[in-house]
């Protein structure tokens, strides 16, 4: 099947231009199916697509509710499911959401990403328009005890097609991270050496390089400290770092990793007693990651500015409900104390 | 008192090079006090102060309950007042903030704002420093009972010194506006009456240039609707607009207006019945009045990116409590559908 898309792109250039990425890919996918020798869109869409299912399927398991499922089309190009599960019963809200994306980038644009992406525009000429290709998955999931932490992730595929059909650039990029209101060390712990198994694996640089670069990226700048207690971040994996073929493998590692990570971590806690302040205190810290996620986050912030966006897909991130108390500060030496002081200077877990 | 400082700032002029604009004030203050023949930053300083402590005293009447009172100091020159009233009998939360800020512009802040005000760089000939001053009041309430308005208000003065310490270029900016949950019209025509008399009783003008800016102002974009019911709003008003004394006056009368505008307002709605739906309607506004203030307001972004801020005095704005339902929609035709439809389509109320 790859050599005919080869030939097809060889041999009918001019009926090939006629035809978008989108349609060529839509194409491809009912005549030949999805397989390891198709494009990599096609293969990381169908991935995440399988693994929303499987997660999905597993947090309805613990929960005893059922996910809200939503399919969407983009009228610009692609579209994407978003399941979202709201007041259950270990989880005050989960959101886990697939988005498939194609468009076209304009020269600003592209510009601008050559920056850090030279094939991008190869031989620094620098093309009007590129048709581009973008896929991810992303969830967040708060849990109603405030003992069970919160958790947000992210895996997503980037790449630009070249005017013969062809990939361009490409990178992939993602993470995982935890955001405890109490924090126990041993979920800091065991979170932290899941994600370092699954880099070291791939690459022993892999896991310190992204464990600083989760603790910079989810750093609330105005209030001096980081939104959780961190886990992995990587803008973009590209050819410079590593091949396409072995950062899938890696992305894959990562993404199936979640389920087995986080879940015996809410089993352990979803149980546990609480009082109404430690309640009042998870409500604090759920008002600060909403200010995170709506004045720092670089993807937030580019979903609400982009036209045609679906809204509710982004800010299912939010929690069900959250609380501002002007000047609350934790009693000194409690376990809210300990929390934001850890918060203030992230640790190294493993 | 002013031809005193007039012959101190030309015949003493090395000296005066070495106080700041900060200390020249404090100097008199202290030697001479304030009155009508002092500097527009003294004026409006003890103005912004005297109306604090008077809104503060008929909000408290209304609550019962007491306000609390940080003043602070700006380590890079100047401070305020913080009021805030949280978890009180009708407001769930209430903050009245002073601020008076003395600072330094640098060359490229002041060549963005020569845009707008050609006095800040008269002749084309842009300084490398300019010392600024800028004073406003900001305030917002919050009520428990989901009837009643949430209101926001904001009077604010700037300028700019030039080299020999007398004024520079000045605006004043500011404005007032209404975020029912639950709309009564007859409410929105008083509040909306009420800032045009204010308004006319100065220039016939200002209503409806104010109003529409202020629609456009507090307009939630990825949300496609405005805030709440609007008011008015103004970014400056400069030389080319009005004088300073009579700007002055009209920014008096805005804020005075205010305890006579919204506390009828509130008398009408803080006993009214209410069920938990209308309740939880309200949480789901203040979601998105949460959104609004981090994301679009330019205050905000502008405050918690400015380095030494008060994070605690800018955050104040947030309710006490908020939520995000994901795909949560009115009943068509219900109240809160009409709500929405009035948010999208502003009203001329007078």
């Amino acid at each position: 099947s790859v050599p005919l898309t080869y030939a097809m792109a060889v041999t009918e250039p001019l009926s090939m231009d006629s035809l978008s990425l989108a349609d060529r890919d839509e194409q491809q996918k009912k005549n030949e199916g999805v397989s390891e020798a198709s494009p990599m869109r096609l293969r990381m869409e169908k991935f995440i697509k399988e693994q929303q299912d499987h997660i999905v399927k597993a947090l309805e398991e613990l929960d005893g509710a059922k996910f809200r499922k939503d399919e969407w089309q983009r009228k610009e190009g692609g579209g994407g499911i978003t399941c979202c599960l709201q007041d259950g019963n270990v989880f005050e809200k989960a959101g886990v959401g697939v988005s498939v994306v194609y468009g076209t980038l304009p020269k600003p644009a592209i510009l601008k990403m050559s920056a850090n992406h030279k094939n991008i525009a190869p031989n620094g000429e620098v093309p009007d328009s590129l048709e581009f290709f973008a896929a991810g998955l992303s969830l967040i999931v708060h849990p109603k005890n405030p003992m069970a932490p919160t958790v947000h992730l992210n895996y997503r595929y980037f790449e630009t097609a070249k005017p013969d059909g062809s990939s361009g650039a490409w990178w992939f990029g993602g993470g995982s991270d935890l955001t405890p209101s109490y924090l126990f060390d041993e979920d800091a712990i065991q979170f932290h050496r899941d994600l370092k198994d699954v880099c070291d694996k791939h690459n022993k640089d892999y896991y310190p390089k992204f464990k600083k670069w989760c603790d910079e990226y989810f750093y609330n700048k105005h209030r001096g400290e980081c939104r959780g207690i961190g886990g992995i971040f990587f803008d973009d994996i590209d050819e410079t770092v590593s091949d396409k073929e072995n950062t899938f493998a890696f992305i894959q590692d990562g993404l199936k990793s979640f389920i087995p990570t986080y879940v015996p971590i809410v089993l352990k806690r979803k149980g546990m007693p609480f009082t109404e302040a430690e309640k009042e205190w998870q409500q604090i810290r759920r008002g600060k990651y909403v200010e995170f996620n709506l004045v720092h986050d670089r993807g937030t912030s580019f979903g609400l500015n982009t036209p045609g966006a679906r809204v509710e897909s982004i800010l299912m991130s939010m929690p069900l409900t959250a609380s501002w108390r002007y000047m609350h500060e934790p009693q000194p030496g409690s376990r809210e104390a300990r929390l934001v002081e850890v918060l203030q200077n992230p640790k190294e877990w493993v």
